[in-house]
């Protein structure tokens, strides 16, 4: 499977079982799409799925991890190796992921997309752990390219392939979650490269640096952005050039999940920037695409504005992980059984608003 | 008990255990308050129930039922006979909050707080049902108050009585939720009287009239309270002159809330009228409310905004039912799970970012 093959086989949402979906929502003993957003979740989700009786219950996510050469630049308020903590904090089960993924019923799986370190496998008890090392961490985007063409075209067909294996053991729906320091750094600058928006909106604080460092973080966004001129139509040239392991690896679950007819749920600020890689190879993945919440990181409404989609959630999020992608997965079942389960005006022997046209 | 003796026994939110919460929150292996209102949510739960380890596992929704007289001006797109008809699917299982509340693990308990009709108990199936109604639908507060203030009375210490009856059950969390055809108009009646937020804010469709039934409903609202002039200082008096049977009944559960020290999520635009009736009488009563969300009915900000309290949810949601206050019992839900389960940096062994003062 190479990329341009996997781009040609992804179609458009079924615009046919979109309207069909539409027209059951308008029978629902409720007033006319009164539940909001609930029901272009549904009807997304039967576009999608080419279905009246979506099914989103077997849930996984996918959380990329990746270590960046960027880091020594001082752009984070965490040091590097906090990466492999983490990912040894959430093999362990104790983290945010794996506590809002059980509340979900999500299976967790996390993914060595190139951290540094490497992680005892003996860690493994409360999460799937599958090795995709790229390499071990990017060079410094400050300086030159993250990564050669080929390991970017390597950790997008490492994601599409897990993700891909996810929906072959019959899972329905999959999110998609981050882990390694500095790694808002490398999303900005992918933000900013693909969306145009300006430096001062796209880099925010990250993990929460202070004035000064938040600063220095805008500066070596612009120096990386001078240094490596990624071209904004060339999504593997973006991410090749100021990207990150994980973010390729995000990219290829959200084009694996349009190969594949299924719904992903992205998480905040650096999922979207794997989902804006995506999209830049080829657009039509946003049909498959719910946005998990908007996060508190600056940019990121902007980020979703340039995808065309919409926030499920709004809670002023910031920790990445995966923890706002199933966090929403709620809302997701939430639609799903409205659309299912709400009983028709004509079911219900409830008066319709049309037998009482004269109000 | 009387409404002055349950006032004068609600305390304020414990301070001292909201702040031990802040410094359980501030050890978790997370970047600082990453979470957003998650951790706000948690730590409103350790200050209202004086503890760290809270627990809103145990659920229930209210559903009040209430017809009113304004009705009959033409300011719904539904007819009045609805009320009775959603009360029969409410207690058939059919209906939105039914389905949701399953998901949630919330007991639903619809109560006929005042409508037209007498519903056959042999309906019941999926929810409690309980009939404590104050009258057959209100009367038509375009010409003169809605109820007595006796009645008033009556309604809201039925609602305190039955919630107060969840709590005594075991019930660690509860929602409030409405039906009534017609129940935006009094609400936002309510709205204005204690917000003084304009009449083209406060009034909107409700459930989806058209330009010119809008207009009509301003005009009626305007009129209802020209002719009550409800004191906006005196809850009762707002009650009685402009309110509902439902609304009151709601006033009453938020009232029992706060009595026993338990949260209570309201729903939307007619919830959070009620909400603004209880704040009327005891300001102290928002340290324990949650809002479920943010609804598509223009002037539920306002309405928010002077309680002092931030939507969880903002889904365009405007079904009311109680649908919004048991979907974001979720996110409390999350909001629990995150406090109680993730691991500090030291049980995690993760470096916080204190250790790495210098970047």
């Amino acid at each position: 499977m190479n990329i341009r093959k996997i781009i040609r086989e992804i179609k458009s949402i079924d615009n046919e079982w979109l309207e069909k979906a539409k027209a059951r929502t308008a029978q629902l003993a409720i007033p006319p799409r009164a539940l909001g957003k609930l029901h272009d979740v549904s009807e997304k989700l039967c576009g999608i799925a080419q279905t009246l009786s979506p099914d989103t219950s077997r849930r996984a996510v996918l959380v990329m991890a990746g270590d960046h050469g960027v880091a020594v630049e001082g752009v984070s308020a965490f040091p590097q190796e906090v990466t492999g903590e983490m990912v040894r904090n959430f093999l362990r089960g104790g983290a945010g992921i794996n506590v809002l993924a059980r509340m979900a019923g999500a299976e967790v799986i996390i993914v060595d997309m190139g951290i540094i370190p490497d992680v005892d496998k003996s860690c493994v008890g409360n999460a799937h752990f599958r090795i995709c090392k790229v390499g071990r961490g990017t060079a410094n985007i400050a300086h030159g390219s993250a990564m050669s063409r080929e390991q970017a075209e390597e950790a997008i067909l490492k994601g599409f392939s897990l993700a891909s294996e996810q929906f072959s053991e019959g899972i329905q729906i999959i999110g998609t979650g981050d882990m390694g320091i500095a790694n808002t750094t490398p999303s900005a600058a992918i933000g900013i490269a693909i969306t145009g928006i300006s430096t001062e909106t796209m880099v925010g604080r990250g993990t929460g640096v202070n004035d000064q460092a938040l600063a220095n973080k805008r500066r070596i966004v612009e120096q990386a952005l001078a240094v490596n001129r990624p071209d904004p139509e060339d999504g593997l040239d973006v991410l090749f050039k100021v990207g990150g392991f994980e973010i390729g690896g995000i990219a290829g679950c959200v084009l694996a999940a349009a190969y594949h007819r299924r719904p992903v749920v992205i998480d905040g600020f650096i999922s979207t920037a794997g989902a804006l890689i995506a999209y830049t190879l080829c657009p039509r993945v946003s049909d498959y695409v719910f946005a998990g919440h908007c996060s508190q990181e600056s940019g990121h409404r902007a980020m979703l504005k340039h995808l065309g989609i919409e926030p499920l959630l709004d809670l002023g999020l910031r920790l990445g992980e995966g923890t706002g992608a199933v966090l929403a997965m709620n809302v997701v079942e939430g639609a799903v059984r409205i659309f299912k389960e709400v009983l028709t005006f004509e079911e219900a022997e409830v008066t319709n608003e049309k037998t009482n046209s004269t109000v």
